[in-house]
């Protein structure tokens, strides 16, 4: 795995570079919601967090790939995180679930894909954690992979990710800046009728609330109507499901970090929040949609170790008052996190010539100018 | 009981006379989502629900009340309805859920009053559907009874609330018209820190989607940052929790019918959906909210008759794919629903001098035509 | 509340009366299980865990009452412990599950009576809350009262518990020996077709598993086919449901506690395995049945303090892998309970003159020494 | 798929034989329970249902397999069924359960096989579906692989399941008498410390409860204190997890398949009680454990087509009442089909020379003789 570059490479350098480019929402002055975004507005900004992409953008019909996030960058078998999965709606096929809400943890990196090769990567997985050093003689692995369905411009049948692709998107695992939109598990996939795909965004909390950080990253596939900052871009447009341009199916795959110390219910709690936020955007987790929130506590001191000497362990975490503004902070940035997929999304054309258009960035900033969403 | 009024009175005496009064969201040309609204934009606009309140705004310090829904006008008990009740979040006292959960039906008129009167509002229940013609070897009665915390406007330690109450409120339910704002269980409610209470709201799907109705009917006591048809009014009014204003707990109950023919199972999806319309006014469902959704098909068919010779039923339901327009119908209805309360809700001092405030409308209003949501 | 015995007085008086008596299975030589019970073979076992029951033996109709179950002896409320709730088949009324399931504790008292005056309980356990000292500001108390049906033998729709009986419960509540049978919330219940009623157990865990103490109180009342140690008594006796001499209907109320330190997580899979002892009866959970379990961690170091200036809670649990023994534990005493709730329950006449025979305790005794089970 | 042997070859030819054979527990004798078997007290006495298994037996560490259990012969993604899991102890890693429980229904056969390949699994059960003739469209595919780990005798970390043993087990799926024990995805796992596996039974329920079969098939491979027929087995060979002498972790998958008209709330019911039968047989579910049940109805009236032109299905199923017989009829089945996978297993030497002996049948069935258990 690589080292995380300095903090201060990002302060100095990427950041400005990245402020001209005023690719996202919020470099255009839009803010979602009251609280702040960490440095990097992203599920990065959880310390040690690190996400990889593997990217299949080939021939005519492949556009497809694999996103991985790691909640640490030691052995996250010998040293599992606690964990919960919520699930919004579950048309879907995400693996790992019954034992995450069975013993409160998680024991691998996460990866997304797509619908039909959730097992090609839990394959990789479980291979890859077989392997490394410390697990020679594990032989029980939960992997946790989650998965939307990106068929309608991808060649899903073909089934084109490989265990490969899922290693390398592990090892290739950066903190710092995550590529949004067509890249990794968002390559191919589609939100609200136009170009969806990997979106992040984070919130760090007030010191007094406890100055924790909240990372979100979505795989965004779904429908509804649009809502960008509270703006009915969806119906301005009319581009939305009752008026049968496109199908509302789809899924959202939600990933919600935290440095907070937190136990797997409240964790499960924080998850339920993530579904506030999506429908902040306009979505309505329709019948066909996926739509699972698989959050983790980074928090050292909550760590659990695979095996101990003693049968205790002894946790610090958050009392339910506390959970309040983490809440927030997960609503917000979920709801952020799916317009920057939105917004990092680019004109797609795929499978058998199917083309997906990108957010029309120009007309929607220009209502949002309109409603006084920019200032 | 009392008849239900003719809907042509209404039609054309009621509704001239109430859009005249422009009390409502959608009388000042505010339009929630893409979906049109019942004759009503009520509850009652699921054929044969009924709704009644008993408000107890005495002395100094008594703010509370009772509100019941019927589902259908017989006796319920013998002919229950399907139903699924969801937990958005559960720091709540609803009574009746497990049992909901594990048969799949209601079997009693829905109840809502404040927090410590829970157990006098099912001992009432309990007894209305002992003493009903019919139930004469009933001997157990499972009362679905909802509650939100008026305790800050009502002296809610003093459980005013009496058992007559609650039969006022069921025995004077009637269709039409839904009293909203600062009556029955909304007497002494809060909603992002200005009063709150009685909202509904309905949606009717198109022929092509089923034409089916969804009605919806909310408590509101519960905070977050308040959003006006995706406005920012709490944060343009630095009016919400993070400011520390008000604590954003609180509770939402949502009641939501439909005459589609659904069982349990796409009854407790249609729950889930209410939270999302929630979310678009702002919610959070912060720690210390009991967040509630009831959820009942109407559907005469759906009907599940409490003793049959006949071990089989057999009874048409909606596919799942046809679910989707409804969960949009759930979350527009609800959104409204919630606005609805705080529209009607009115400035209230209460036990100990509390005050709340009702929402400054002429600032909202204004702020919605700046936002160009008024048309 | 008064103050519990010395542990003295039971081992040298009390003790050897009781060995003297045979009333309880174990005192036949039939041991159930592999571990050993504690000193009163009781849910009073657990270290501060005291019982009270209010008995309403009166005239012909009525054979009712209230058990209450304290689990430590100070205010509940301030001093919440961590609790689940599971659901082994919701026909049933139970009172406060969403909020136990929320946030993971308990703060009231259990109270345990019939089915039809589960909401007067409520009131008296709201009551005693809001009254006791410390408590003044208190505006939401989530009272858990479990209940069975005892409507056979009881007028149970003359509704005879009243508040005060409650009170009673609460106040009287001793360690030491449990009264079993015909007494408090098990004074009309039936179970197998035989009187049951009140029954308790306990297992104390080797050192080396952790020496913790699992103490069960059942409130019988369900059905199946009768299993005494593993001897098919019912089938036996062909009494059972499929023989049609009584309905298998019915419900079983579970309370299980334990001084392992645990959370409401392992809590809840602690729950789940009562219903396996429950098995072992010949229970069979039958559609009618309301069977729940409700489990607490009475250990001191888990308490959760009402209100706390630290919003960190730093608390010392079992890991998950140390969980083995206590299911174990929770699923003998759970058998063992309900066998001494039979053989504890006498031979009744209640309401409209019907009755129930207690179990054939010389025939099944008789069956035992035939099958190999007492040396 | 291969055609079904006509019932009357197996009435006539192979039942005398295996009648001579007496392999199994019924055939000592011994009754489990009340309620009849049916003809060939296996799952395939549901009309229908088909099993397969593929067994891998080779060389000195490989001693795993593939069982596939088919609801109905055609094509099951197409003619889903109405289906439930329950999660008894969730430390497992089957696949499919969130999208059976959001929808309700099956549309895969379903596959049994090691833990660490059911991804393996998986992608076979997707390449089948997609494959099949009349899913040429298809992109979404929710495969149910359930699994034990079979790592002590198994080599597992080699994964040597591959996708063609998959495919054999679904094509050479047949009705009829299905081997136990040492075979398919039984074929290296341990129950009770004694060699497990593959077992199967049935129950038929009387006329007037419906006349409905209940089969079950179990993959055994958990722990606990063994009781057979009620007989303390393991504490009378001191063979049991406290004496240390194994763990009892491990897992149990059981399937039942009624043909009883059930949707999928019932189901989930259903599931349950499969939980209550496993107990019976002195398992206790440990923290290890991956314990699973799928619940299936194969009533053909309950099939749910893929599409359909009209949104409304109406469909037959058992009121709540009608479900008591099938729970005792589940519990039976399922405490005998472990009972059976005992009975059936045979002593196994596997990886780096671990041995795992047969359970001592003589042994047994003279502690059943002198229990009185054999007439």
């Amino acid at each position: 795995m690589s080292q995380p570059k300095s903090s201060l490479f990002y302060t100095f350098f990427l950041i400005p570079l990245l402020m001209l480019s005023q690719n996202r929402l919020r470099d255009h002055g839009v803010e979602i919601g009251v609280l702040q975004p960490g440095t990097f507005n992203a599920i990065t900004d959880v310390p040690g967090v690190q996400v990889g992409h593997t990217t299949h953008n080939e021939s005519e019909n492949i556009r497809t790939g694999v996103t991985a996030i790691l909640p640490h960058s030691g052995n996250i078998f010998q040293e599992k995180v606690p964990a919960a999965i919520y699930v919004g709606n579950g048309f879907g096929k995400l693996a790992g679930y019954t034992q995450v809400k069975e013993l409160g943890n998680l024991e691998t990196p996460i990866v997304l894909t797509n619908t039909l090769n959730v097992s090609t990567a839990m394959n990789a997985v479980i291979g890859y954690t077989l392997e490394q050093k410390g697990n020679e003689n594990v032989r029980s692995v939960n992997a946790v992979v989650g998965e939307t369905n990106d068929g309608y411009l991808n060649d899903i049948r073909g089934r084109h990710v490989i265990e490969a692709d899922v290693i390398q998107a592990i090892s290739s695992a950066t903190s710092g800046t995550v590529p949004e939109g067509n890249v990794g598990a968002g390559t191919g996939t589609i939100c609200f009728g136009f170009k969806g795909g990997i979106g992040t965004s984070s919130r760090v909390l007030p010191k007094k609330s406890g100055g924790y950080t909240v990372g979100v990253l979505v795989q965004s596939n779904f429908g509804g109507v649009l809502q960008v900052a509270g703006v009915e871009v969806g119906k301005k447009l009319g581009h939305y499901s009752e008026s049968f341009k496109y199908s509302p199916d789809g899924s959202c795959m939600m990933v919600v970090l935290t440095d907070a110390p937190l136990d797997s219910r409240n964790l499960e709690r924080l998850a339920k929040r993530a579904m506030l936020g999506l429908s902040r955007t306009g979505g309505i987790a329709s019948n066909g949609s996926g739509d699972y929130v698989i959050a983790v506590s980074t928090a050292e001191e909550c760590r659990i170790p695979y095996e101990s000497e003693n049968p205790i362990q002894t946790v610090p975490t958050l009392r339910n008052e506390a959970m309040t503004p983490l809440f927030l902070a997960t609503i917000e940035a979920t709801e952020e996190a799916i317009l920057n997929s939105l917004f990092a999304g680019e004109t797609t054309v795929g499978r058998d010539g199917h083309k997906i258009e990108a957010l029309p960035k120009e007309k929607v900033l220009e209502m949002l100018k309109e409603a006084g969403k920019m200032d």
